[in-house]
């Protein structure tokens, strides 16, 4: 697994912490590295949490997820890293992250994963 | 966070208080800055609600949006913000409010938040 | 709120009214006009109910909404006074009566009311 | 209320009246008369049925559905009429009509009626 | 024929009489009255055209429409009666309107008429 | 062929005369009897066409097509039928009729027919 | 090449024979059988013809289409010879047939033929 | 009742009896007689099984369906009697069959039949 | 049942076993040959399971299913097979293999097979 | 280029010399193996033509199809040998081949080539 680009992440308050609600984030441009050919993969990520005391910033975001652009990841590995650095910066409710690769050698791979706070 | 334009925002009496009735109201021309960069923001405010003594007027709904012009919210912070606003104007019996933004660096965001009178 | 028409409104007897059976009835060509500005809104009316005694006679609801053409309203009231005139003149076993506007000044309204005999 | 052509039904035995299977009729060349102007109406007719003892005959359905051609109607009463007429007729275990009404004076209209054997 | 409100039409000077251009126009919301039974009709008016040294000015354009409200017209005349308010108005190049008729008697009707300057 | 209707026909006189423009006619709503089994068929009439001093009134229009309810015509006789009654009555620069007819037998037939005036 | 049953298909004078206009007849039920298997074949067979003196009468046009139900035919054979019956009996100024067969070992083929009087 | 081609179905051992697996197979090449008329009449014929011992091969399924093309049935009993030959063929844990027969005499008619194992 | 290619498989160790998510494949280039006529059979092969210790490597499940090319497979065994070697090398919670087969004879076949850990 | 299987086409006479009619011919279950990698490709094979004194076989182009399963060819060679051997075989008017590739490499190919008789 290469190293992981999680500091580039940014948060800020959450303007009402004292709310449960919903925000929905579509990333429909993510590439990463084939780990095994080192060709180029492509996906949409796509993130629903409930915040607590922090939302994440959309511009790290960004670039925390072009980051992955140079790093050679399996579609299964990949996924769970966006949700676990963005739990571990954020501490939500609850989050999924979804990963919806494009075809390669004519197979196509979605890939979803969830948190929920205990 | 701005100063907030609720003053801006009028009621009128509901014409049937005794009835539980819901009003949908979408509102697809909304635009803030972003609070870092300046840049424009666009997305559609959609607000569902069951009202109790009070309406809100939906000339002064369209003035409310149209304050948020040239200033800066999160995401996050605006949808709040109108939930809020509305809901201290009308104490409505339940309301929600989502804000669906456009794709900004390649990222689309929708924020959903609900209140519920006790 | 102006004088209705509900005088207009005229019923025949329900054929079956030992059977409970429902009647759908969507009026796409409302129109009335603003109660401030003075500018014409124009709406369609969607109706269900379960009839128990009395039907609408459907001419004489074509009449009914027409009479609605040169009168102010706020959508909030049209669609509850034409849910209470239809109550009134039917006593329905259950009613609903929504109120979907065009778009003014941006902005999108529907509203939704119901009727149910105790 | 017009005479009507129930002694225009014929049914046959139902193949497997020891089971319980659903059929299902659509009549899109439904035509009557108004009963308050003598103008045709048009519509679409949708029976769904669980047969017990007996099954309507199809080409004695197209006639009997076309005897309604010179007679004028209510829409609710049409609708629950061919009900009641295929009840008599067939006893089935339960059977919905559905009659779907094109415009008229800018008003849609669909009745659906419902039987159930005891 | 009733008299027109061809008045109420005002115009701006186009920004670009050197360029031909072509703007286009919809208008879903208008109604007159039927000139034989004084029933409303509704229509969607369309118009396309390329300027010369005028502009039609928005605002003046929508009650120009509204004050059909009360008026009788047939389609045909009435579309024909918008073309020829807007040339004489404008003097284009070219110009196009559509008057797209609701149902009315099971029947749709469309008229469109076209100016084309000398 | 039965005593045709020609008779219901009405026109008024075209507003404008001097311009060449197209008046499109949908009536979905047709039906008359199969000629060897009396039978009913359905169609949509399509009607296009560009008037010279008249235009057909629409309300004689609809009892004219109405009143082939109850005569036997083949699908080809009565699209011409239509088309040279109103030929006669208008004395178009050109016109369209089609007839576009439901399934018979597991078999569609659509009849076009056109007009031009020498 | 099986005997044809031309015999089948009867004509009617064409009620407009000096007006030049089209005939659309779409046939999505034909079935015949493989010539080298035996096997059902099933197509949707499409006809268009301007007539001259006769038209095809569409029952008998019917029952010559189910009388290839137990005949082998190539659909090239099938397609043409529908032409040529059809030009035999008819004589019109131009006809064309598709024959639109379904998949057959991984395969869909369509066969279009025309005719033209000289 | 005409006699049934039951004996033209084979089987094949379940590869996996002991999983409880689902088998849809449509098909939408059906024909067979009208029992009134001797006229043909088409039909999607879907099914739907779990296994228990056997699972029916699909070419013998094929020439069983392809049986019915000179037989008269009306649709109920048709759909009933695939579900019963079916049934007994297969002993299956449970089986659906529906009957989705084309338009006649301006009428279609889905006929669904359900096997549940004791 | 031919031999099986189940040694191509290969796998890597979960990247988050201690998490339950979802992965979904999708393989529209599947094809084998039919068992009784050794005509080639193409389906898609869709996959979901959630891991434990093990996910399949994505490139060994492509050359897997490559290997399925020449062998004699009914559709019911190859979409069992499919969850059997797969179960057998990862072990997951629970997975669902569907095999979506192309039309043979004019019937199209969907199996859908589905494991569950104890 | 491997050994062609052009001896597996077989012809009938075309049953229509004297007629320039179209035939067109659609395989969406072609594959064939990469002439680098080995890998199975996958493609729809389209083809148009207009015959002279003879018509391909449909069963036998299914087989000499078929044949290209197991050897190597270039998307661009394979396209055009099929043209070849059909031209060879037929000696058409005029025909059009056209291999419609999936995607490889995230890459998708179209290869048309046309045959003209001179």
């Amino acid at each position: 697994m290469p190293e992981t680009f999680a500091h580039l992440l940014e948060f800020f308050a959450n303007p009402r912490p004292e709310r449960e609600y919903e925000i929905k984030i579509d990333a429909p441009e993510f590439t990463c590295l084939c780990p095994k050919t080192g060709q180029p993969d492509f996906a949409t990520i796509r993130i629903r949490y409930v915040p607590k005391a922090r939302c994440v910033e959309l511009k790290s975001l960004k670039l925390y997820l072009w980051s992955f652009r140079d790093q050679g990841h399996f579609h299964e590995a990949v996924t769970n890293q966006i949700l676990d650095d963005l739990v571990a910066l954020l501490a939500p409710l609850r989050m999924l992250v979804e990963g919806d690769f494009w075809v390669r050698g004519g197979i196509k791979t979605v890939v979803e994963a969830k948190y929920q706070a205990k």
